[in-house]
């Protein structure tokens, strides 16, 4: 497989600065076929107004965008894609709209049996796991399901932090995570702080960036990941 | 209908002690029936060290409590329930089993069509929405849908606050609420802040605490509405 996974989009760079040099290496020739832009995280901002965003912050790449919500026929579209780009927004909204226009399963096999690069942040990195049970988004709109790509066996949990408000009572994120762990005892999640991606190629998975990700997973204590290669199973 | 519905259990006074006043005019009379506790929000902490948590903290107004999870008969156990109190924790893992055990139609029959009062914190306030759409929780488990209890025609956020930990480039409270309303525009959202509480009387709904809550509803700014009457349908 071949993908790269953010946990965010926009720094005090702009927006997808920070990562241009990590795609660059899956964007495809222009004659391999379009790169395909799924917006459906896109809640408060218009779907045509995601598309303008994230095409111009592909532009210095050489990347020219097809948004799937203009295409006529979103499966024959993401049939001739030579990229896949999922941006980030709201997870359920997402996985609401991949699974109405019946995208899932040719996706979740464009992608991972035939190689067909994907690009996600927050909750299109979200998508790619097994299930969309560490997002942090608001469950605004019930998704039919949370089983999402399953292209990678673990979980991400996108933004992590452990800061919390002063005075706030909610759980803190670790706390959150605890609470999947336990219900979910065998399913690992993976914690990316901001500023980092994971780049996934054939078998080998690495951490981009400048912070140590967490591994959470059962009742063990959050294990510190280095960023460089990852011994994660893929 | 007799409801009051808390946006947290904890401060720095102790467990519930901030609400012990508000809660006292809900504590049946011993002989009236067991004041029934339902625990299934918990998921870190054990329903047991739950139960003796809560019974506790009620010890003060001379209420018993039983907790559901201990009930030969959960149905039965509810029938004969004076009072109903429904714990804080993960709204997902809340609704996933009480779903589960069927009780979803029979509490909504008896605190909305037979007056059986009912004390709520955080996603046990959440659960007495139509919905738990707004809840902050991670969406550890699938509760196979998301409508809830339905006891109030708007919904709840629970420990509403702006507050934003500096360098997050993840969305405010305030986005997810109105990602919520543009996917949800005919649906108010009450955030209610810590400390805060919402005592339903028949029809009249008043704002508890010393801060205000606010209003979301479609495209409008928030509005702040000051403790005290609220010109809120029941």
């Amino acid at each position: 497989m071949n993908l790269l996974l953010l946990s965010n989009s926009s720094s005090d760079a702009g927006y997808l600065v920070h990562a241009l040099d990590w795609i660059r290496p899956l964007v495809p020739a222009p004659a391999a076929g379009p790169a395909v832009f799924v917006p459906f995280a896109g809640v408060t901002r218009t779907w045509d107004a995601y598309e303008a965003l994230v095409a111009q912050a592909m532009a210095p790449l050489g990347c020219e965008l097809r948004s799937l919500h203009r295409a006529a026929d979103a499966r024959a579209e993401l049939a001739r894609a030579a990229l896949v780009i999922v941006g980030g927004g709201n997870t359920f909204n997402l996985l609401h709209h991949v699974r109405r226009l019946g995208l899932l399963e040719p996706l979740r096999a464009r992608v991972r049996d035939h190689g067909l690069p994907y690009l996600g942040w927050s909750a299109g990195a979200n998508l790619a796991c097994p299930t969309i049970r560490t997002t942090n988004d608001m469950p605004i709109i019930d998704p039919a399901g949370f089983d999402a790509l399953g292209l990678v066996p673990w979980q991400i949990n996108a933004h992590y932090t452990d800061a919390h408000p002063p005075g706030h009572r909610g759980e803190t994120r670790r706390q959150r995570l605890a609470e999947f762990c336990q219900v979910n005892p065998d399913t690992p999640v993976l914690g990316l702080p901001e500023g980092t991606g994971l780049r996934i190629e054939g078998a080998a998975a690495s951490l981009l960036g400048h912070a140590d990700a967490y591994l959470f997973r059962g009742q063990s204590a959050p294990q510190a990941l280095p960023p460089g290669r990852l011994e994660l199973p893929v």
